[in-house]
C-alpha cells in the first residue's frame, strides 16, 4: 500500500499521456446529446464518483448522479436512458453488478464507458468505450493510485466535455509534480500523528463540495486498514445530527480547500473543538481552519477542482501509519478481498 | 418524541386526505416533460429523499437524484434545469440553502415544489407549488411523524404520475391502521432491547433498496438522540470495507424486506454474526435474517413500496427507549436545535 501510495505522481501522468481515450468519449457524449451521467460504482470508485458530481456540474454543467445499481439491476426500474452516458467505475472491471448495470444501460439505450484498470476485464467488454486507468497493478485491498487515477480520469472527462481538456491535461501533470514533492514531508507527519491515535475506536471526515469525495475515501482507508469506524460527512450533514454524538474521545478529520465552502467546513471544525473533540486540519485550506489539534496541509492544486487528488494522500498515509501502530496489515486486511463481486 | 412517534397513523390520514395536491403537481410535471426528479433537503428530510429515488424509478420510472444543493447555491454550476421537477423537502420550511437553492432552480426553468410542514414558510413562498404534510407541529428535535409524512407524500406523488395515485392512497389507509395495531407491541420491545444497548457507542444500520432511507433515518435518530455514532449503510457498501470494523462491540441494526435486497441483508447479518457482532434484525422480513440478537418485526405494508413507512418506526421506538436508558433528554438532544439554518 504505501508503494502504491509511493506510485501515484507516475500513475497521474501515465494517464494524462493517454487522455486521447477521455477526449474521444467526451466529444462522443456532447455530440449525441448523452448528457445525463450516470455515475456507478462501489467502495473507492463510489467515492471518486461523489468528485464526477462536482466535476461535469462545475465544467459543463452536465447534471452527474451517483446512480442507484440496485434499482435496475435488481428493481428493473423502467428509467429512460436514451439520454444517458453511464460511466461505470471499477478498478478490477469486474464488479458484478456493475457490469450487469452496464449490460442493462446500454441495451437501454445509454452510451456506457467503463474506466477500468483492467482493459480486458468484463466491464471493458460490455461497455461501448474503455477508458484505461493505466494506474498499473494495484495489489494493497485498500486503492491508493487507482482512486486517484479514477478521479483524475473524471476531471479530464468533464474538462474535455467543456472544451477544457488541454488546460486540464497541463494541470494534473504539475498536481503530479506536486505530489512528488510533497509525499516525503507527509508521510513524515502522518507517522507522528498516528502514534496518538492508535486507541481511537471512531471518527468523523468532513468535507464539502469537491471535497465531499476525498472524505469519504479517507474514512473509507480508516475503516478497511484501521478498523475505525470513520463515517463521512458533509460539514452541512454533520450540523444536522451528528454533532450531538461527539466527545473528546471521537476525533474529526476535516479536509478544506480555499472556496466557497471554506466557511462551512470551518464552522464544523469550530463546533467539533467546542465540543472537545480532536480536530485534524487537511487539504489546502487547512491551516485556515483555525485552532486545530494537527494540521496536515496539502499545497494548492493549481485548478481547485483537482484539490482532491492531493488532500486525499494525508489520509491515505495516516490510514497506512495508524494500522502500522495498531499492530495491523494494512496491506491484507481481516475480512476484506480485493476484488468485491457484489451481488 | 414518544407521543409525535404514535400521532403517525393520524398524521398519515391526513396527508392521504389532502392527497389532491400531490395528484395536481404529478400531473403538471408529466404533462409538462419535467421527470427529471431532483429532490433537496437535508436531515431527515434527506433520508426521505434516499426513499423517493427508489419510489419515482420504480413507479413512473422518473430518474430521481438527491441533487447537490452545494453545487448550485454555492459553485453556480450551470445545469440546464428545464425538464426537471424539484422537490424541496423541509420540514420547517426554512432551511436555508434550501430555499435558496428552489430560487435559483425556479429561475433555471425547473417546475419547482415545496413539500412542508409549514405551507406559510418562506420555502412555500418561493415554490411554484406547495405540498403541506399535515402532520401537525412537529416539538421534538428528532423527526418522526414529519418523516413518515414526507415518505408517504413521495409515495403518493410517484404513484399519481404512474397513474396508480388510488391505489396507492388506499394502500396509505391501511398502512396507517396496521402501524396503530403494531405500535403498543413495538415500544414495548423497544424498551426491553434499550436495556442492553445503554453502553453501545457505535453501530452499523444496514438497509438496501427502498429499506436505505429507513437505515438512514434510524441511524441519525440514534444520532441525534443516543448519542451514538450510527453509520449507515448499503448492504453492499457493508460489505466492500465495513465488516472490516466490526467486533464484538460493535451491533448492526438490518432492515430487511420480502423483495429483490433480501439476500444481499441477510449475506450481510450473518457476515456481522460470524465477526461476533450483535444483530438487530426489523423490517417485514425480519425474521428471514436467520440467528440474530433481536427481532423487531413489522408487519407487510401490502404494497412493498411502503414498507419504510413500517419499518423505520422500531428506529424510533428503539432512539426514544435508549435515550431514556442512557438518562437522555431524547426531546432536547445536546448541541441540535429544531431548525437547521443551514449555510
Amino acid at each position: 500500500m504505501l508503494a502504491e501510495i509511493h506510485e501515484q505522481p507516475d500513475a497521474l501522468r501515465r494517464l494524462v499521456a493517454s487522455a486521447g481515450a477521455l477526449a474521444e468519449v467526451a466529444e462522443h457524449a456532447r455530440a449525441n446529446g448523452k448528457t445525463l451521467v450516470r455515475l456507478v460504482a462501489h467502495g473507492s470508485s463510489d467515492n471518486a464518483a461523489s468528485f464526477g458530481v462536482y466535476a461535469f456540474g462545475v465544467l459543463p454543467g452536465w447534471t452527474a448522479l451517483r446512480d442507484s445499481i440496485s434499482l435496475t439491476v435488481y428493481s428493473h426500474a423502467p428509467l429512460d436512458m436514451s439520454a444517458s452516458i453511464v460511466i461505470a467505475l471499477s478498478q478490477s472491471g469486474q464488479t458484478r453488478d456493475v457490469v450487469d448495470y452496464a449490460r442493462r444501460a446500454r441495451a437501454a439505450g445509454a452510451f456506457t464507458v467503463a474506466v477500468t484498470n483492467d482493459d480486458r476485464s468484463e466491464l471493458a467488454d460490455e461497455a461501448e468505450a474503455v477508458v484505461p486507468l493505466v494506474a498499473g497493478e494495484e495489489r494493497a485491498v485498500a486503492a491508493t493510485k487507482t482512486y486517484t487515477n479514477t478521479v483524475a480520469a473524471l476531471a479530464l472527462l468533464a474538462a474535455h466535455a467543456s472544451g477544457r481538456g488541454a488546460e486540464y491535461e497541463d494541470a494534473v501533470r504539475r498536481v503530479a509534480d506536486l505530489l512528488e514533492d510533497v509525499l516525503p514531508a507527509l508521510e513524515t507527519q502522518a507517522v507522528e500523528l498516528a502514534l496518538s491515535f492508535a486507541f481511537v475506536g471512531r471518527m468523523f471526515v468532513i468535507g464539502r463540495g469537491v471535497e465531499l469525495a476525498t472524505a469519504r475515501e479517507t474514512a473509507l482507508k480508516l475503516l478497511e486498514t484501521c478498523r475505525v469506524a470513520a463515517e463521512p460527512l458533509t460539514a452541512t450533514a454533520f450540523a444536522h445530527g451528528p454533532v450531538a454524538a461527539l466527545d473528546a474521545l471521537f476525533p474529526v478529520w476535516a479536509i478544506a480547500a480555499h472556496d466557497e465552502n471554506l466557511e462551512a467546513v470551518r464552522e464544523a471544525a469550530q463546533r467539533a473543538r467546542a465540543a472537545g473533540a480532536g480536530v485534524v486540519a487537511t487539504g489546502p485550506a487547512g491551516a485556515a481552519l483555525g485552532d486545530v489539534s494537527y494540521l496536515l496541509a496539502t499545497p494548492d492544486a493549481g485548478q481547485p477542482l483537482l484539490s482532491p487528488l492531493l488532500s486525499v494522500v494525508p489520509g491515505q498515509l495516516f490510514a497506512y501509519a495508524l494500522a502500522r501502530a495498531k499492530g495491523l496489515d494494512a496491506d491484507h486486511p481481516h475480512g476484506l478481498s480485493k476484488i468485491t463481486r457484489a451481488s
